[in-house]
């Protein structure tokens, strides 16, 4: 608690802007706070570091003293409350950090987040941030380029579910832009193609848009993951024979779970011959275009209409930074603009108008998501970002091969994306006779292993059902910090910790 | 320049994860991030720092090296980019700046923010984010203390547009939940009803859920810019007799244009009788409860069945910060899940599943908006909070007493929230006899007068017309670093910018 103390009985008086020009005060306390971000992230990169020091929501209670006073608290008081909230925040920057979609914390993205909040602003118009509204520009450049959206155009939204939901709406505007008006209450029910194995923000978004989530087909996916185009073909025609309206199929690029890549140009077909928007949700494997290795898997992607993609998963660019890109230029505004007064004007003289961009999208105020993506960029060069993304599905593809190799595990599927899904059978459970009971017991190991994980604080690795797999660990690579050793470490842990079971 | 140079031809590969658990590059690398971050904040809070130096985006483009190489570029090249960028960013933290709905950057704000980036997370479950999710519970406790929702819940969303929209589509769920499913396209229309002064977000919203921008009814307001609650009366009447359905009544707490409080107690007599969803709209306007002084304008609001409010705003909480309240416990994890089984498995063991927050929302993964926000209350308490408040709106009546002074000044209405609208007639115009040709000239002068204080960078305030009123200027007091001498400033720079047009 050392140098906390220093701070005496300092409060936020004793800070900008409630003090003068000069603030000794101000300077020592943000290089104390950015001392610790960098000692946490330092520890972060030591793998002897706990990724976890479990706690439950009751004993934290006890731990950190949420309560907020009548009077203010001293600075002193407020820095050793940040020590000990940082003993139990989980390390999803550590190396053996595996459990959700991202993961890892790339340090330029760091700087750029530090930067963003010291310049905070709102991505609405020119004048409020010039420079940040060009970076924007020149990023959806650079990625309709990679993407072969001759004439395309990009906005960020806080995540790729409002990447998607803003997709089904843009398809519903360029379906019948009347419908931005008059509503959809005497509509043909319009109807929403996924991948069975496709992301739930599709249901929310049918929800949320006034479909109903009824109004979402789900597509058969072969034994790989992937959308069996028949099965489109099929599902529209028996739409239109019901009465109802096809407008959208959304494709995935890299499934949630699966790792799929649902066969783009074969869909294309199928949509541009009955005129329906075709999405890609390249939220998590988007990134497989930055790799002249991977990116065949996403071949044809020039066809999309549109494009999610989390730069904040697969990158490390810390949430928040998602976008979507949009093949006709000047759609976004059309479908989403409100113009209004306070702040679109119109008889602006100092700058072009068109360069303000917040009524692209439904939202008003738009955090700055961009410097961290452009300082990553910036910084790594294409061929460092490629180095990246070649990293994370080479050790997917590492870890399928030990599990193949080790006994008592077993591979789901050969790794498209940088997932990799695997299911662990204890000895005892592997002697049983196939069966109901086997299954039973078996359901029981994945769930006992993350508790004890967890509570070793080792790993943390994501476990689930899907279809007719009982729960199995899904591995994610989503830090191209991680090692092949680190893969290896996966599969001597989680057998350390289950093979009793 | 001199402390870039330190860093040779050091690259990114220098930087973790790319190196080992010891990187003093990384500890140097951002130690000069936060300087200049630390540096940038220390010159906002002089006066005599330009609050803009602006240039055009042909400018722009030539001034900063935007471009991406193929090769990573020298961090040295990278953060002497950091010092160009930090020339042209408008200093929306500089108390000379007053162009938006939020500006200022509270100090306890940006050390929340920084701590925020270090332990990167994603708020959907309790095993990702235990002490942030904590630190939410208790964040809704106060809040909903503090409004009167006596068994209240909250989320964050990113931003005020989407908690409206949110709220909007509560309120349809609750009137109907089998819309969750089957979608609005056999329902009569639904209708919103909201002040013709308020925020785009409720267009916007009913375009996106479907209603259509039609479904929305603007009532009209006093000339104070108040609902006329006889007005929602008849509203309602008038949808019963064509046939449709009244949903929600979105009341304003503090319109973005002139700071106008509708009268819920009287807005709440009717939708009580009528059984329509009350929402309140105090993304600008709510911290008037945190004041014993002011909290009269929101009285009744524990009758609100949700409530919108952007800490983003007035508290100086940066881009983003924003949550709603809602008065009913469990309905929006009702209204918005999808149950996905491999983020919110049911047979975990670790900790009670119902601390994960994730399906409450139609978003997936949320950033940590809530370290910041509660570093903020801890760090200056609940009277430290109210200061602030009170400043921001002493301010807005000290600049309202100046402009009633100032000869060539009009105030258009006094003030209520912390804005301040009024109106500059330079004394060429002032002699013209009222008419057109006086009126087109007076238009001009508000963006004239914007033009050239971009141009000299001494302030940056917002102009716009509403109704009859001519373009005119907002002024916004959201930071409370700003004092009375920044309100007598206001009225000589724009006098002296503009007394020759």
């Amino acid at each position: 608690m050392g140098s906390n103390s220093n701070f005496g009985n300092k409060t936020f008086k004793d800070l900008f802007p409630y003090v003068d020009s000069s603030s000794p005060v101000t300077a020592q306390f943000l290089n104390e706070v950015a001392n610790k971000g960098l000692k946490y992230i330092t520890e972060n990169n030591n793998r002897d570091t706990k990724v976890v020091n479990f706690k439950t929501p009751e004993e934290l209670e006890k731990l950190i003293d949420f309560k907020v006073k009548e009077d203010p608290e001293s600075l002193e008081t407020i820095l050793n409350e940040v020590d000990n909230i940082l003993k139990y925040v989980v390390r999803t920057g550590h190396p053996r950090y595996f459990n959700t979609l991202w993961s890892g914390a790339d340090i330029t993205a760091v700087a750029g987040e530090w930067l963003t909040t010291s310049t905070n602003t709102s991505m609405f118009t020119f004048e409020t941030a010039p420079v940040y509204i060009m970076m924007e520009k020149f990023m959806w450049n650079l990625m309709c380029n990679l993407v072969g959206f001759k004439n395309g155009d990009g906005i960020f939204f806080p995540g790729g579910s409002l990447c998607n939901i803003a997709a089904i709406n843009l398809a519903r505007f360029r379906f019948n832009p009347s419908i931005k008006e008059e509503g959809i209450f005497g509509q043909k029910r319009l109807i929403i193609y996924a991948s069975e194995e496709s992301h739930y923000s599709i249901m929310k978004g049918a929800a949320l848009c006034g479909f109903g989530t009824k109004s979402v087909v789900k597509l058969k996916t072969d034994p790989s993951g992937k959308i069996i185009p028949e099965d489109l073909e099929k599902q529209i025609k028996e739409s239109i024979e019901k009465g109802d309206q096809p407008m959208i199929v959304v494709a995935t690029a890299g499934t949630t779970v699966g790792g799929a890549y649902d066969p783009i140009n074969k869909l294309a077909d199928i949509t541009e011959k009955h005129n329906i928007w075709l999405h890609v949700d390249g939220a998590w494997g988007a990134p497989c275009m930055l790799s002249s290795k991977h990116k065949h898997f996403m071949s044809g992607i020039e066809r999309a209409d549109s494009l999610t993609w989390d730069p904040h998963k697969m990158m490390g660019l810390l949430q928040q930074c998602a976008f979507l890109l949009v093949k006709e230029k000047g759609l976004l505004h059309r479908c989403n603009s409100a113009n209004a007064s306070y702040l679109f004007q119109q008889d602006k003289t100092s700058y072009d108008v068109s360069y303000d961009t917040g009524d692209k999208t439904f939202v008003c105020g738009r955090r700055n998501d961009v410097f961290k993506l452009w300082l990553y960029f910036k910084s790594k060069g294409m061929k460092g970002v490629e180095e990246d993304i070649n990293q994370c599905f080479a050790n997917s593809r590492h870890l399928a091969a030990k599990v193949i190799e080790r006994d008592g595990f077993e591979l789901l599927r050969e790794p498209e994306c940088a997932n990799t899904c695997f299911i662990y059978i204890p000895p005892r459970i592997a002697a049983m006779p196939k069966g109901e009971e086997r299954d039973r017991e078996l359901k029981k190991v994945a769930p006992m292993i993350k508790h004890r994980m967890t509570d070793r604080g080792t790993m943390l690795i994501a476990y689930q059902p899907l279809k007719e797999h009982l729960n199995f660990f899904r591995m994610i690579n989503a830090n191209p910090g991680q090692t092949f050793e680190d893969m290896e470490f996966i599969v001597d842990e989680i057998e350390r910790l289950g093979k009793d079971l």
